[in-house]
């Protein structure tokens, strides 16, 4: 393991308060699954009745945990997750669902709760094998000083390559009843779409049945998780659940059980803002970064044509390194849109950094001057806007970072 | 402009003697386009007669060069071709257009040709309004000094971040005569397939039909060119052309007009020799590279799928820092394996690197020692075989490098 990367220079400047999800209580340890001196399992422990929904990888190839949570997903019901850091039990056979279920035995024993309503996630190096005694012994401790202001060390003991922990909160309405959301993530690095996300958990309070929340959260990742990449590689392991313990009905919230019940609109809404903050959280901890890029694709065929180009953009190694280099090359986001394989009309695109317009009709804009661009560059945050002229009305945001030489050198001695 | 990168440490040891085409003379010239102090534009010049095939960028915003070719591609028929470095034309609208125009106008009266037999293309920053009218007064000279053993020196002339000249050479039989294939090709970044490739240029003194020339060409690409990706970046400017100058007929080689005569065989083998030499030598002088890296991959459900895996683990930069960094890390091939859509069997999948076998049956290989997987990272050469265990028969194979932390630096500062 290489020394520890110093903090992302795009980490947020502080953690919010998060207040505590009346239901779910957080416990960490360390079981020294790969990691020294340092957390490495997370228990989230919910009570009876909470209500649970998950996105996963949509890899060929997923971890055994992900395999495990799947099955377990159809009950719709959830008392625990547990989710190690260090090792991802992924690619390692019968004996990583092996290792899986003698987790959740485990936890089971230690909870009371039946193990097919306890939900695994591992994270970190794959192939290696998962030695699951390290847990013996750890449970007790974890259900015994699991509390509900935790959450913030369950968030630090997930990490793997992040530099900083991911937490986001919001409240919404239900019935004039006041409920609350609260998020955390893991993530740094194989982050791409066409996924959940790494591993992301998200508890409310609010009373909202399993089938609502895996409707609001199906759609809901498409904005935020699924709008995100560092690197273009999906993980074997993404995991986003969202689990609700209904709490907030002792306090007069009503049962909700369909996504289509109007109380949910401030709901969802708050639901989308955890997820977008949760995802620009990893993306400004994506491994080497320096900028964090917005990228807005207008004037597509359709959305999903605008959300390919915007990817290919995003997926660029010559615009992430030209970005990085703080160069205004934006005739590699020429090149990227017309790889894109969609719709694009070359003599109609604009290119626009912030509200400097770089590229219009299809040739440099004639007001273009290299000075302003180059200082927009320098920018932490950097906007990119491409019309691509293709007389639809499909638009797509996604979000990434650049790609610098520290990114090759995390990820050239990450096993050693 | 950063400094000139260090020569590729893959580069070849040696140049081929490329003898001479008869029918078809080189020559360069420093137009002053970009570089200081180098040639930078190239000019063939192709006797009457010679026959044209060539294929192109699928890029949405192709340049304004690919544009003329493609126009001009039907005719079958081919006097010259300019090729300039230190800008592609590309993204420069109407006006690009119009550069080109003149550019083929200026040749067409040095060379006596008609504007619609000179072939195009440019190559280097993308947007920069080309100024053809430094190449005013330079085609005389051109003319003037063109000579068969010239092609050397036309292949350095079109090189931008290459380091070094690329050529191949083979000879086959046809109708009991001796006819010669000479290849050039440029090409370190913006490297990637569902293009021709960046630039690449074949001459031969067989007499064969453009026709015939243009199927071979088409379907020799996809093993080739269509093979190979550095960065996943298609170019805006990929041209890979064909030109046959049938000179050899004066020495007996009988007029072929049809790709299946089966008097092409020996050719058609010559051809996808040249073709995968040059491919391979592209692949050598990646921006940054220090391995060379063979993908194969067998048991896919189609020769489809078995590519897109196989593209999936060439561009996937987790797979390429790792083997930059020479970190036997196979649990990122599973990933990219998992990432890309197709079918494989988790728990039967293998991996090989070189004759090691380090994953089988859906977990690392029993008999894996780390200490053998690493001395056979620090080679050169790289093989990496996947089995999908998709049951099926597709394989593919395509080439790839390493990432590097120089790719960032040379892409980082390419324009500045």
């Amino acid at each position: 393991m290489a020394a520890p990367a110093p903090l992302s220079p795009l980490a947020p400047k502080s953690y919010p308060d998060l207040p505590p999800i009346e239901g779910a209580r957080f416990s960490t340890a360390a079981a020294g699954i790969k990691y020294k001196g340092r957390t490495d399992v997370m228990l989230a422990l919910l009570d009876k009745g909470t209500q649970v929904a998950g996105v996963f990888t949509t890899s060929k190839c997923p971890s055994a945990p992900v395999d495990w949570c799947r099955s377990k997903l159809k009950g719709g019901k959830a008392r625990a997750l547990v989710v190690n850091s260090g090792n991802a039990n992924a690619f390692t056979g019968r004996n990583g669902l092996e290792q899986a279920k003698f987790t959740a035995t485990l936890a089971a024993r230690a909870t009371g709760a039946p193990a097919g309503e306890i939900f695994l996630a591992s994270t970190g190096v794959i192939g290696e094998p998962l030695d699951a005694t390290k847990f013996e012994g750890v449970f007790e401790q974890l259900v015994a000083s699991a509390r509900p202001s935790a959450m913030l060390e369950a968030a630090k003991a997930i990490m793997t390559t992040d530099t900083y922990p991911k937490v986001a909160t919001a409240t919404a309405m239900i019935g004039g009843v006041e409920v609350t959301i609260n998020g955390m993530a893991k993530g740094a690095g194989m982050i791409a779409p066409d996924m959940a996300t790494m591993l992301s958990y998200v508890f409310t309070d609010a009373p909202i049945a399993a089938e609502a929340l895996q409707s609001m959260l199906s759609k809901a990742v498409q904005g935020s998780f699924n709008a995100i990449t560092v690197d273009s590689d999906t993980s074997t392991s993404d995991t986003l659940m969202l689990f609700a313990t209904g709490a907030a009905a002792r306090r007069g919230a009503p049962f909700i059980d369909s996504a289509r019940d109007r109380r949910l609109a401030g709901f969802r809404n708050a639901l989308e803002v955890v997820l977008l903050d949760l995802a620009h959280q990893v993306v400004r901890d994506g491994e080497g970064c320096r900028k964090f890029v917005e990228i807005r694709v207008e004037g597509a065929a359709s959305a999903k044509a605008a959300r390919r180009i915007a990817f290919s953009i995003a997926n660029s190694p010559l615009v992430k390194t030209a970005i990085a280099g703080e160069d205004a090359n934006w005739g590699r986001i020429v090149a990227a849109v017309g790889k894109a394989g969609e719709k694009a009309d070359r003599d109609r695109l604009e290119i626009w950094f912030g509200d400097i317009r770089v590229a219009h009709k299809g040739l440099r804009d004639p007001g273009y001057s290299e000075a302003a661009a180059s200082a927009y560059m320098k920018g932490e945050k950097i906007d990119i806007c491409v019309d691509v002229g293709a007389g639809g009305k499909g638009a797509a945001t996604v979000w990434t970072c650049d790609l610098t030489k520290d990114y090759v050198a995390i990820n050239g001695d990450y096993r050693s």
